[in-house]
């Protein structure tokens, strides 16, 4: 078992301490969560010196399982108020993992602006000045860190998002490149890290050994089988790695389900302008990169890196959501634009679901003109230069909206709906309404069953069968996290009959455990109770589960609306 | 029994309905606090089509009873989420009371941006176009309506704030010389009116027919006790006619509560700058008005009409709470800023107490120095040039506060705290966290037992005796704000042991019913159970009745700090 690794941001001092028994196996989303519910008084500021910022890899992390470096962050969030675990790709879960740390936790608040930055390896901690950083945006940041530390240095920043504590603020992840194109986007924790005055985490792992598997054999084989599925299912081995996830631009706007002009209908008449297809033609044509791993041993690789018109690098991660909100749901109809806005807040350290969402906000509230790129980006930059505008953008969609007297705002606990409209796709809905984490497709991805066909079929227009799809994939999908598994093997898990087992043996042969896939389902069980539990303290009841009273309208094309009562809502979570 | 107004702001129509007996009996804070339990879905969106703005006489207003003129204004509050009454003197209440109307109820919304004014007399109502009022502020809306309408008409109306739909935004009233000296100020609800589009309301009772009086004799007997013990109270006999409420800021400055920079210390060095002295000294100098009535029939009189150094109108109704606000809690020394910043506010119709901490929350934040007056002007005046920076400031402490990443945020349910330190006047801290408003003086001002010696003597720096105090002020003062009674009778009333048995003469004459003390108070215990009823149903549960985490730090000078713990606080409203 390995160690957590605390670090006191104020008094800048840290210990190590065997990882205790009541957190044995849990990983990833599993550990954040408990240690939060653990330690984190529910009610207290999450700026403040009561809230802690963990990182945790997830318990396969490190290991050469295919897709398992994904770390966890979780902490109070300042955008919801409840609790919250944002995953990311990139280098660091794999590196902590091997250097036997099991969860990294930021502690306490410095009473001054002193920022600093920490180094973590082989041979302990550091805790350095970070004055040269500051006000400096991530792609400057992971540019000299990688110059300092060397290439493929697991690096974690805030920009300048980060810095002002504003509640879109993501903490961004360098990619295999070395930019800051991998993000733990939601929740506003890169808020959560600025007011901890961290600008960056340096996890550098030469040196470590490798991490400990108890049964190789074993292990070797299940990984074996688990590869060969994640190849062979048509979204992780076809469409993921031809398009990346803007693979579901097509998909989810024939589905009559892309949310368009700030979710009044389901189809957006430039889809073909922003489509996956018309991505990877250009990234082709400009001699970018249509399909890359977000983290070593990963065999998906829907990740990208995206070329303007001169063939120069402009952005990489560049992702379905992403161009969904700057584009459908704004209007933004020019690629190219949509690319820089990406940019634009993987620079500062803003989270592009949120920050999409409130551009189309500040244009309902007529703030900028719909669809106008050019004002988009303008109004977006103002981030980054500590302006008054730059505040209410970077605070995200409710808060904008709040700025600016818009009712229409697509939210769930103050956060915003990421790129499938609930009337389309109810089972994604009911996600959106329950999770603890407020609107997130990524807490149980509907559209699985509801779109793509994937794990079976329900009708994504009616209530019938979609809380019990939600509740599953709810399930499902904690546990992935805990494992550090990228949640796109749930397409694999959901259609084999032996993916779940599949994970069940790696995770035994990694630890010699006996562990049965009802087991994996238990743990994502717990996972859940933990977060409603911290949340029930904080203040939240059932009226935070339900979606903004505007989504009781009729929605084009299928001319649905948003019809589960309260009641209907609280069985997804009742198990 | 009077009538009901209805006003359909979209379709603008209206239609007078006969008052249901479910209403019998009840006015101001009692009706409109029912009837938006019973009509306003607690979920709704507060600047939504399913919120209503309500607004109406105290049982007593109309009559010759003293100080009895006071307008309740009630809906589901922009700034905390929760149900909001807030009561303002002024020309309306008495005039809407003549003119037979028991409440005037603003339903349903707009779809363009058309602002409508409403004019309502003894022939019936008008809603007529008000373009040419559309970015005015409230004093030339209240110059050009008197010029039309006449001099004492009374008008309501909103500034640029209410416009912008800011949850600062006040809805203000015409005062006895036309000026916007009288606010229905707290919980945004010039927000709901903006989002109404309708910018005012005029009523003119001339030619209406006297209040019915059952029983004058009766009356005038209960009426001359009821002004005697007005008169011969130290407080509303003395102080407030001499200084109006700035005679606080002597007085709680001494006592240690006077929260000073944010709420650090309890005394503020440059007291003798901002004090009710000063402030009389420079009025009568000046020529101004030291003591005015807020409406006709009040016998206190605790407004005036302050000048400017050219001893030109500069302001009026300048209060304690917003000399305390823009003063000790800023640090601004200069009475004459201050009043400036009071005119502003009065202009662009926001409340005084919320927009006086946010721009202290503004200097905590960085965004302006602490104790400067030109630059919290300058910042204010971006309010009515709908500027971003006022589109912040004009949202509140705790918007601003998140917008700076500030942890320091002085509310209660989102709402700013008033001019009295929790952890030197605990009664008033137990009426903060408890009462469904949010942080409000007068919703139980525990000041009269803590420092002032009225209703007798409760230590304010220690727990005993503090939530009995406040549960007792909190029943009483929402049976005062029913009556349409100024709250200033409560010194009065807990002074005199024929107080409560005198106001229940009165009513008992006026209407022809036989109510004992405990029938009023039992008034006010109802009124509380349905403004705490409709709270959970909006969400709300005990997490919301709880001080902000920083009053638990010690606070000069009585070393003292906030030691209520949730389950202290609940007993407060359990009755």
């Amino acid at each position: 078992m390995g160690k957590l690794l605390r670090i006191n941001t104020r008094e800048k001092k840290f210990t190590f301490e065997e990882t205790p028994g009541a957190y044995a196996g849990l990983g990833g989303r599993a550990l954040t969560s408990k240690m939060i519910l653990d330690e984190v008084p529910a009610t207290c500021h999450p700026l403040g010196k009561n809230n802690k910022l963990i990182f945790a890899p997830g318990i396969m992390s490190g290991s050469p399982a295919a897709d398992s470096g994904r770390l966890s962050a979780g902490a109070k969030s300042p955008l919801t108020g409840g609790i919250k675990e944002s995953n990311a790709g990139g280098l660091v879960s794999q590196k902590l993992a091997r250097l036997g740390i099991t969860g990294l936790i930021l502690e306490d608040k410095p009473e001054t602006d002193d920022y600093s930055m920490i180094v973590i390896n082989k041979d302990g901690v550091e805790i350095l000045p970070a004055g040269d950083l500051v006000k400096a945006g991530n792609y400057e940041i992971m540019e000299k860190l990688w110059a300092k530390y060397g290439k493929n240095t697991g690096i974690l920043s805030i920009g300048q998002a980060g810095e002002q504590c504003l509640k879109g603020a993501s903490i961004q992840q360098a990619d295999m490149n070395g930019k800051p194109g991998r993000a733990h986007g939601r929740g506003g924790l890169g808020a959560v890290m600025g007011s901890k005055k961290i600008k960056a985490i340096v996890v550098d792992d030469k040196g470590a050994p490798r991490i400990e598997i108890k049964n190789p054999d074993a292990f070797k084989a299940a990984n074996k089988r688990w590869v060969e599925m994640l190849r062979n299912h048509p979204v992780t081995g076809e469409g993921l790695p031809a398009m990346g996830t803007a693979v579901l631009v097509n998909v989810i706007n024939e589905a009559g389900a892309l949310p368009t002009k700030n979710f009044r209908t389901g189809r957006f008449e430039d889809v073909n302008k922003i489509s996956g297809e018309f991505m990877a033609e250009t990234i082709e044509k400009r001699g970018g990169i249509t399909t890359e791993a977000c983290h070593p041993g990963c065999v998906i690789k829907c990740s990208n890196v995206y070329h303007d018109k001169d063939g120069k690098y402009l952005t990489s991660g560049f992702e379905y959501e992403t161009i969904w909100a700057f584009g459908a749901h704004t209007t933004i109809s020019e690629l190219d634009q949509i690319a820089t806005l990406d940019r634009l807040c993987d620079d500062f350290g803003l989270d592009t679901i949120e920050t999409g969402v409130t551009l189309g906000i500040a244009m309902e509230g007529g703030m900028i003109p719909w669809g106008d790129g050019k004002a988009a980006i303008e109004l977006l930059s103002k981030v980054g230069e500590y302006a008054p505008e730059g505040k209410i953008i970077g605070s995200g969609a409710q808060f904008t909206g709040d700025a600016l007297g818009v009712t229409r705002i697509p939210v769930v606990k103050k956060q915003a709906f990421p790129a499938y409209d609930p009337r389309s796709c109810k089972g994604q809905g009911v996600t959106y309404a329950t999770t603890s984490m407020g609107a997130d497709h990524t807490a149980g991805y509907g559209v699985t069953a509801n779109i793509l066909g994937v794990g079976g079929s329900i009708d994504p227009t009616k209530k019938e069968g979609n809380v019990e799809l939600s509740q599953g994939l709810q399930i499902a999908t904690a546990a992935i996290d805990a494992a550090g598994l990228c949640l796109f093997v749930a397409f694999a898990v959901l259609d084999n009959e032996d993916g779940l087992p599949t994970v069940a043996q790696m995770l035994n042969a990694q630890y010699g455990l006996e562990l049965t896939p009802d087991d994996i389902l238990e743990l994502g069980k717990s996972i859940l109770r933990n977060e409603k539990e911290f949340n029930k303290k904080a203040g939240f009841t059932k009226v935070d589960d339900q979606l903004p009273e505007f989504f009781q309208e009729e929605f084009s094309p299928h001319k649905t609306t948003w019809d589960f009562t309260l009641d209907d809502l609280q069985k997804t979570l009742d198990f």
